[in-house]
């Protein structure tokens, strides 16, 4: 079995050393600009960590987890298009460094290419993965498709913004962890529980974000904190807020929501002050901890040895465990 | 065997009764308007007949050839948007009826479900088919890519041009037509001569539109004679000419070239008196019929009785033969 860094380094070497296409460049030296700006690889070594698991060559699992990165990427480059945003991981943004066509076709393309790495996988288990992997995909898009339409919903509950992460972000890491399931071809029971062991912590992670975004270090958190308020997204803080706030507390959002041309700082600081009297940071880590757990009982429902989960366990201690 | 038109019915009727979820019903509803706006579904009919050729049940073959028109349809959702069409056969295109961002999201689940329905292809065929269907995937990328670079290029040659429509739209025909001969397990030399005789008539296709698109008949051609003129298409027809005009003739396409705000009749009018002049459509036709022989030569060398070709050869000569 393999440490979580031997994992990412070898998802780092394998993207590093991948043969990109040259001509046309405008085509394919955006895949390649946008692979190389980093990230932490999370999910392909998922399914590098499941193939460990589950008793798998990792080499074998390579192109299924690379599939996964890429697929990955190829969501970010279009969702920032449609979010307008200028900068990933404080690089240029795909269509701000070229335009939105090149884009819209580069991105197209690393899709192709995730299918193309899916069908290198071992033929034995091609059409699980691709069964697997096709449901993941159009729940991604679906939950695109819902963050988008909630921008101009006056109400969201929290069951609609949990699905809706569900969809858009936690059903990728379920795939990616259930892959080294499909892989090793275990019994339908253990599909089950590395999928929902990957969905849910894929949830609690998200929660946590949305927590970090406005409680986290700005030290230490990688984005501006107070975004989400600045941009007035409806988060799981934003949406518990206006469930719990009285009258004068709610007149409070809604002016800062409706403020075209705030004081951005006094905007963060008011609208987190009245987060915090309404304690949405505890509601949030009650909600976070629940799906956590669920993905701690996934794991331990999956019919392996239990020393064998032990890194799998550091991980998602790790992930789930960022300080803020 | 079946008659050409079906085999067209057989694509419509699925098309008609295949079940499209309901919600996000911003990400499906384009889906369902874009693929019932018709079209010939010439490519679909292209994978059965050949399922026909090589004596593949078509039932078989259903899920590969709707994988096929799917993908199409997809490639023209976005390529609607970076060529800002507002309309698509005669309707308002996806970016215009809804806005960009479907466009973009709706495009790439049509992508995924052109994999889905792949997915669901014989087992024993899927690895070959997925193989050929990602290497015309990229193809169709690049060629949508060199489209675009064309553009800006003061200089293409009549190679690049065809190398551009051979990936753009040919290796689709190609790839369709050779998907019955996969899904029939023919020798490796029959999967050749299928994929030759697709691409050939593509690209005799594509030339023959492009003849059409200065001397069309305006009542039976689809679109507005004098297009690709009043755009300035880099055209076989205008590689062409600018090749063979003398001094006068190019300054005449040239005014009209660089003209912002034409009298668009005159400008139609005046360059199809240059394109006739120096016999460019006789140029064209010439290299159009040197591609068709290509694809009859292929079909000829596919190691099936003769008998079997006539549907094929049919439908090949009524494809090249429209008036105009």
């Amino acid at each position: 079995m393999h440490s979580i860094s031997e994992l990412q380094q070898v998802i780092i070497q394998h993207l590093n050393n991948r043969q990109v296409p040259q001509e046309p460049s405008n085509l394919y030296q955006p895949i390649a600009y946008f692979l190389g700006i980093g990230g932490k690889r999370l999910r392909p070594v998922l399914t590098l960590m499941s193939c460990d698991l589950f008793d798998v060559d990792i080499e074998k699992g390579i192109p299924a987890a690379l599939a996964i990165e890429v697929f990955h990427n190829f969501t970010l480059m279009h969702d920032d298009i449609m979010d307008k945003a200028p900068l990933r991981r404080g690089r240029q943004t795909v269509h701000e460094k070229w335009n939105v066509n090149t884009a819209i076709l580069s991105g197209d393309a690393m899709l192709i290419k995730a299918y193309d790495l899916l069908s290198r996988c071992p033929a034995q288990s091609l059409s699980k993965l691709m069964i697997a992997f096709n449901k993941m995909a159009f729940e991604v898009c679906e939950g695109q498709q819902y963050d988008m339409d909630y921008e101009s919903y006056s109400n969201v509950s929290e069951d609609d913004y949990i699905q809706m992460i569900r969809l858009k972000t936690s059903v990728l890491l379920g795939t990616a962890f259930q892959f080294g399931a499909i892989l090793g071809q275990c019994s339908e029971q253990d599909l089950i529980n590395s999928y929902e062991f990957g969905v849910n912590l894929g949830i609690a992670f998200q929660l946590q974000d949305d927590i970090l975004d406005v409680y986290g270090d700005p030290e230490k958190f990688g984005k501006q904190v107070g975004g989400d308020i600045l941009e007035n997204k409806k988060t799981i803080l934003a949406i518990n807020a206006s469930k719990v706030a009285d009258d004068r507390e709610k007149e409070i959002l809604d002016r800062w929501i409706n403020d075209k041309q705030p004081d951005t700082n006094r905007k963060i600081k008011e609208v987190t002050e009245v987060f915090t009297k309404l304690g949405v940071k505890e509601i949030t880590k009650n909600v976070m901890h629940q799906f956590a757990q669920k993905a701690f009982n996934a794991l331990d429902n999956i019919n392996v040895a239990k020393e064998r989960k032990k890194i799998v366990n550091e991980f998602a201690n790790d992930l789930l465990i960022r300080e803020y």
